[in-house]
């Protein structure tokens, strides 16, 4: 069971994300200081921080950049040891010296995305109206406005044109959100384990994990921050949930089966007996450690109104009408939370528009998880995209 | 977002689950009086009511009762209206004058599960020993208790061999138990969309939805009915997470898709935009109406523990070597909380023990409540095998 704040005091120990705040971890680029961004909703925000990391070098024609997009509960630490976990960054098998994203030949930028916890703008940061952390007053953004605070970025860093905008999962609804908002600066897009709208599946999941979060008394209408406590244990419910989706039914099988946890028998309680039950709860209490419940609440809802097709009058292929960005696209076998067929309709509304376009379909029993782990053929594709499209741009160069 | 307690006070309103609590819906058996039931456990229970509900006619010779095993969250008013929530029996399309299981031409009984909270002995009823209700004293149960128990109620009727046993999910878990456990007693065999064991990722999603439950404060160790409160909110994010399971991607898709709920564009909130939201929501407070949390906490865990494997030194033929019992196997192409492939493995170990087995596999986007709906194939699928069954059954007999 997870472990829920001290009812008589509401308190909840501090952790290592609560010292983050106010730190200095990370580049940071105020932005939306002469102009607030105006986000999709209407509301306007601005000045507001984006919290990043840069890793290699950026080239003299400035054409050297790619910008990697987090998924979910990412965060900029894609290559660099996260400071709130301490653990390696989230991408060292595909972003470093050497990587099929290559940092001795690439300017590699990452940034936490609008809405996050980890150092940009997001509903735990102070409302510079009220002295008081945002909560329920931070307004809702969408994947757009993610990726409009990201282009500011970009200006702010001087590059006209990314060669390459890569990510998984949500990380790859923003790659195709930055190839059909900005087709002129982005050269290759690599959207992996994604899909160019949210399934009302996906929905449903993620209105769980809101609803555990929200059912939570400590949650206090999302101003849990005002009285110095956070709803763990319904964050730690939503984590638990979305968890199960990232696998896949064979990869559980394979790690846990129905395999005890420190006992030869079944205990006839409600204690972990099996092994899936305690990973499980050590993935629920180890997420609330590193992430805010009210981030979880607006990048989910985010994920959940994404829908090119709605913003191109229904019609995919219009988002990429005229494109001459080249697109590698990318599924897995057994990812049912982005499954193959979503990945596919991407390509065929590329296909209409005849698009510069390739398709893979990686074997894994590993679901959707697979774009994070150890996927040879994976990684082998990514290299050899990668490379074919940078030699591509060296010969377009002036 | 689902309705929590007062904070203030804790109470929350008064339900028809409450109004059922001491009254008299249905039959009911007093069992284990002479000698308490001896749980898997090792504890004992008794004496202890069993509630069911019968239809038809048990014929002179005692030989046309059909057992209706009731799913994780059903009940005995297989055929007829349930008092708590005023809506028809679960399973009308199936049991009645003139369906599958021919109430003019069988006895049917059905009964509400060892731990349930609709008139059987569970959590929710009063321990003996202390005048309180049982809450987590009550002892941790399996399917071979509940199995059992309803074996007493067998005896109770003075009914030797039932005819047919069937049930759908857990209900098909009873039956492949009955056929294990009391091979002699049982004709013919139903087990529809279920496993002999419970996979690694089922669970994952059962231990969500009691982590669910156990995070919120209303719960109170399991003693919440001495606080006259209930945890509504957990049990609700539990309900709505298991949901989620029953159904399928393509029949979420075909219901709801990306469609909004009373509203011509989304709204910038975290109100239920979406349908598929609504819905959701309404799954998890109605079902609160109907069903006690720590009924659902035991029986989430008896189908946890089944696992016929097991009972069987690993080698699942075993639980049926020298049966004589008639067995139909029914899938649906689309659930994936008890897929095909779970189903054909109980298929594989009756052919190992040269069992009288049919397999139907059933065409359907509905998912794992296919075997609840209306699916004419499905249901002339049962129509055939009960009446070549019965018939077979009538030669049989003296």
């Amino acid at each position: 069971m997870t472990t829920p704040a001290d009812p008589a005091t509401g308190a909840t120990p501090a952790t290592a994300l609560d010292t983050l705040a106010g730190s200095s971890h990370g580049k940071r680029a105020l932005l939306g200081v002469s102009e607030p961004l105006l986000l999709d909703s209407g509301a306007t925000l601005g000045p507001f921080t984006v919290a990043y990391e840069t890793y290699g070098t950026l080239n003299a024609e400035r054409s050297n950049a790619v910008l990697v997009c987090h998924a979910l509960t990412g965060d900029h630490y894609v290559a660099s040891d996260n400071p709130v976990t301490g653990k390696p960054g989230w991408w060292t098998d595909l972003v470093g010296p050497g990587r099929a994203v290559d940092t001795d030949r690439f300017f590699v930028i990452c940034s936490n995305v609008l809405g996050g916890c980890m150092g940009t703008t997001g509903p735990r940061d102070l409302n510079p109206a009220t002295g008081k952390p945002y909560g329920l007053d931070f307004p809702v953004i969408t994947v757009g406005d993610m990726v409009r605070a990201q282009a500011l970025l970009i200006d702010h860093l001087g590059i006209d044109t990314l060669f390459c905008v890569i990510g998984g999962s949500m990380g790859g609804m923003q790659v195709l959100q930055w190839a059909a908002a900005y087709p002129d600066r982005v050269f290759a897009a690599v959207p992996i384990a994604t899909a160019a709208r949210h399934s009302a599946q996906n929905i449903a999941f993620h209105e769980v994990g809101r609803q555990a979060i929200m059912a939570d008394p400590e949650w206090r209408g999302g101003s849990y921050l005002d009285f110095g406590t956070r709803p763990r244990a319904g964050l730690a419910v939503a984590r638990m949930a979305a968890h199960i989706t990232y696998l896949s039914e064979p990869a559980l099988h394979r790690k846990f089966g129905r395999r005890l946890q420190s006992r030869e028998k079944i205990g006839f309680t409600f204690d972990a007996d099996f092994q899936v039950e305690s990973y499980l709860r050590h993935q629920g209490s180890s997420f609330v450690e590193r992430f805010d419940a009210n981030s979880y609440l607006y990048i989910t809802r985010a994920m959940d109104y994404f829908d090119l097709w709605e913003a191109h009058g229904g019609v995919l292929a219009n988002a990429f009408r005229g494109t001459r960005t080249r697109f590698c696209v990318v599924a897995f076998t057994s990812d049912w939370l982005f499954p193959t067929a979503e990945n596919r309709k991407i390509v065929h509304a590329l296909n209409a528009v005849a698009a510069n376009v390739s398709f893979v379909e990686i074997e894994t029993d590993k679901g959707h998880d697979a774009f994070l782990l150890d996927e040879p053929v994976f990684h082998a594709t990514l290299t050899g995209f990668i490379g074919a499209a940078w030699a591509a741009r060296q010969k377009a160069l002036p």
